[in-house]
């Protein structure tokens, strides 16, 4: 078995050891699970793999709750057994969107900062079992996290039981990297008091007792992060055309020099665009986001960037292993909270976040699309693009011009789902250009996301849609043909194409 | 004249003392100019009027930036010389929708806690003039606000000049009422400390020095307040449904027994909603809302509410009458603040508000529509709605079932705009009955919403609709049949009935 006694520093823990298959046996057909993890970072992996053993042999189902996207071992071998019910808050498994979206599961995507408080609000019912990735447990009792945050914390804090895989494949030197908050809930909730992205508010672990603890499983199996696309010339021109607004911004007086805290999702393109802040003049650049993916170390690398806080590392696996191997330098500048506080409206707007989202589609009058393909199968979820969206200092979301080799349009006449409306959004970007939307009403803002965003095999009859619904409404606040609005989406289904 | 001297304490500035017309001449075409009110409160009324004289004689626009509604003596004069190009951030003017929707006016729809720091942040322009209703000026040159708080605060500081009108219909006890608090902004905000509804963080008056005030100008014209409509039987249910589940959340722990402080929306649902508070046995209630209207007089009269905070009293003619005649004693219980505080998501979020909006119609998902008549025309715009509802500890929307005599259904297939996304909505309340939709994926929602909240007349083909789009799309996180989605909008407005 693998050695994890200097791990467990609580001596009498130690007699709680026991294998991933010993630890499954505690769960039970209906329970609610909560589990540590956000992206494949930081999810408990060997009793995942013990449960869907157990699964396969006696099919049973679960409630899993996470902090986000999880790793195969988790989502995908739960899911090759179908043992999954209900799922919150977010996910990107391909076996799982596929149950998702064949009604097998039932899945709540949810505002990733609100997805704890539901469950201590008393919303998601009782929470029956916590397990949690651990490097160590401290003398007290209290848990070292690993690669993200997540809901951990209060999976812990609302967990009948507390199940823990001490994973040494994490190096001990995560220790400190975390700075865990648990807010009050209402009517006791006080401020939360960041005002920049490295002021540490909480304590390095997560508070619990040794009789919490159930069991303790060992594990030394690594956290399947996935490799980034190349980044592409459209990526190269997005990046470029933020960073130029930005700077504009600015000489405007705008913001100052070393702009504002950046946040930057999920994805590749996210990730690209931050790639870009590297061979910009930009320096002093501090980051306040949900996840820390290989562009923020280039950053790190250049001297761009002093500190950056977010929830989870999200890195490829080159980044994990880079982040290892430089693991002493990078934890000055780095640091994992919560994702209630990572994606803290209230933190968001106080510091004035520059949000940087990447969208499915998006539609003439600026309404964004993050979730639903053709509007009714799920990709991913909403995850924290709502938290920082909303409360931004300046909400920019990106995405190229067409998707599947041109046969779709990703500027639509109207979105087929809405996840970010019109009050939202300040810019969007595209490979073929920036649309600053701030200060213009609707029928101003469809001109500016045509003629700047749109690709110019859509762009002629992006134009006539809205010159027709313009005359069809007598020049209404948003005019729309109610017919024809989501034209585009039948036409594609029928045929394959938008043209 | 109208004897506005003792209401001026600094006595230099009895030199500015100037008429309206005189005042109306400093503002010149394509200025922009931000005026106090909120709702038909505490907006200024003799210069408007004066302006609009001006207008017509020389036509031209201004672009008017506001708290939100104001009174006819504003947008009222204005539109009828057609004398406003940009409008932002909330109206509830016939002729301004007129014009709004008839490509006139260009309208910037915002949430209402972001419209002053989005001009602070400078995205709004420079702010030229500001024009503000007061009860007094202080000796310092302070600004003492009357019936509302709306953005004036921030006007103040962000204008070149400053005009003020003294308003000798409103009585001196507003003195007191306010707390005026103008967060600094990114990089240099800091928490806003508020725990409670009644917590006082600012000052009681508007900052400002004499030297800012360009002139100062008497006023006596009341604030024209606007009847609510009778309170029917389908209002009265709707009461009833939500305090029942209230009731039910407090017996299950889910929150105190005074609950948490309430909000409550403006128009005719949501007083008659409130009102209905005041037959149950909830009390020691507390409310933090934008708007106070009439139901909340009741509640404070029948002994059941502590503390009100708001930004505007907003209560009917007979309402204003009412409080004008206690305000002794109703001053106890109420507080006036920015905008930007009644409506602050971070104090939103920490405080746990519930929150009760009105919705123009949802759809079986969930999502919301607040603002668009058939997806097209502007009603109002989303006011407040978005700050509470993104933030709050439970958010509940109403609506009466149908609408025109039954010939629309409020519940449809899929909204025709969307405002509020199914994230955020917990609860709908029709006159049918309450569908709760916590912890429930889209399919599940729908059953609830279809169930519970639909006409009788619909109920059949909505769940026609469901089932027919689940088979469709093989049971998606999201069913839809795209072609159909918004084809009762298209019945409606071809057959005049959804029928
Ligand atoms: C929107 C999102 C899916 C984009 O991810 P990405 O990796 O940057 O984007 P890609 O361009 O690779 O597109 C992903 C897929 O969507 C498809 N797609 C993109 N635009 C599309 C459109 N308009 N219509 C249909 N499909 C589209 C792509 O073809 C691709 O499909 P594939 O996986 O079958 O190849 C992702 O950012 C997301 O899930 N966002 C929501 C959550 C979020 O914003 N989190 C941020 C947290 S702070
Ligand atoms: C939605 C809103 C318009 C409802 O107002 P209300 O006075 O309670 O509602 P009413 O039932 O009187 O409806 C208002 C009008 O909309 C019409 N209407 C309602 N539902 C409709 C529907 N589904 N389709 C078309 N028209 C509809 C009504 O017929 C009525 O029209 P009329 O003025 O021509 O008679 C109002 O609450 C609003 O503007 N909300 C958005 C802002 C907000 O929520 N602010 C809260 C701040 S904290």
């Amino acid at each position: 078995m693998i050695d994890i006694l200097d791990r467990v520093r609580n001596k009498a823990l130690h007699a709680k050891i026991v294998s991933a298959q010993e630890a499954a046996e505690l769960i039970k057909p209906g329970m609610n699970v909560g589990t540590s993890g956000f992206t494949p970072s930081g999810y408990p992996k060997a009793v995942p793999l013990a449960l869907a053993e157990r699964m396969k042999e006696h099919p049973f189902k679960i409630n899993l709750y996470t902090g986000a996207s999880v790793g195969p071992e988790l989502d995908g071998a739960l899911c090759e057994v179908n043992g999954i019910d209900k799922r919150m808050p977010y996910q990107t498994n391909k076996l799982l969107r596929n149950l998702i979206n064949s009604g097998e599961i039932s899945y709540s995507d949810l505002h990733l900062s609100e997805s704890a408080q539901l469950l201590r609000y008393g919303f998601y019912g009782k929470l029956d079992v916590a397990i949690v990735e651990a490097c160590a447990i401290t003398e007290e009792g209290n848990i070292i996290p690993t690669t993200s945050m997540g809901n951990t914390a209060s999976f812990v804090q609302q967990a009948d039981m507390v199940i823990v895989e001490v994973n040494t494949s994490q190096p001990l030197e995560l220790e400190g990297m975390h700075d865990v908050y648990v807010p009050l809930d209402p009517p006791h909730r006080l401020p939360i008091p960041i005002v920049k992205a490295n002021d540490r508010i909480g304590t390095p672990y997560i508070p619990c007792t040794p009789d919490k603890i159930k069991c303790i499983v060992p594990c030394d199996i690594t956290d399947k992060t996935r490799p980034f696309g190349e980044i592409s010339e459209a990526d190269h021109k997005m990046s470029e055309y933020i960073i130029e607004l930005l700077q504009d911004e600015v000489k405007k007086g705008h913001m100052p020099k070393n702009l504002l805290p950046l946040q930057s999702g999920v994805g590749n393109v996210a990730n690209a665009v931050i790639s870009g802040f590297v061979d910009s003049d930009l320096k002093d650049l501090s980051v306040y986001t949900e996840v820390i993916q290989d562009g923020m170390f280039d950053l790190i690398d250049a001297g761009k960037l002093n500190f950056a806080s977010g929830t989870a590392l999200s890195p490829s696996p080159d980044g994990l292993k880079r982040f290892y191997e430089n693991i002493k330098e990078y934890r000055k500048h780095l640091l994992l909270r919560p994702q209630e506080i990572s994606n803290s409206p209230e933190v968001v707007r106080r510091i004035g976040v520059i949000a940087m989202n990447t969208a499915i589609e998006c539609d003439i009058y600026g309404n964004i699309n993050s979730t639903h393909i053709m509007g009714t199968k799920m990709m991913n979820g909403i995850g924290g693009s709502g938290d920082f969206a909303r409360n931004a200092y300046l909400t920019c979301f990106f995405t190229a011009s067409t998707a599947k080799n041109g046969l779709i349009s990703s500027i639509v006449p109207m979105c087929s789902h809405v996840d970010h409306t019109e009050h939202d959004v300040d810019i969007i970007v595209t490979e073929q250009g920036l649309a600053d939307l701030r200060g213009l009403a609707p029928r101003e803002r469809a001109r500016e996301v045509i003629n700047k965003c749109a690709h110019p095999d859509y762009k002629p009859m992006l134009m006539d849609y809205l010159e027709r619904a313009e005359a069809a409404t007598k020049h209404a606040q948003t005019p729309h043909i109610i017919k024809e609005a989501l034209s585009w989406h039948e036409k594609f289904m029928e045929t394959g194409s938008m043209k």
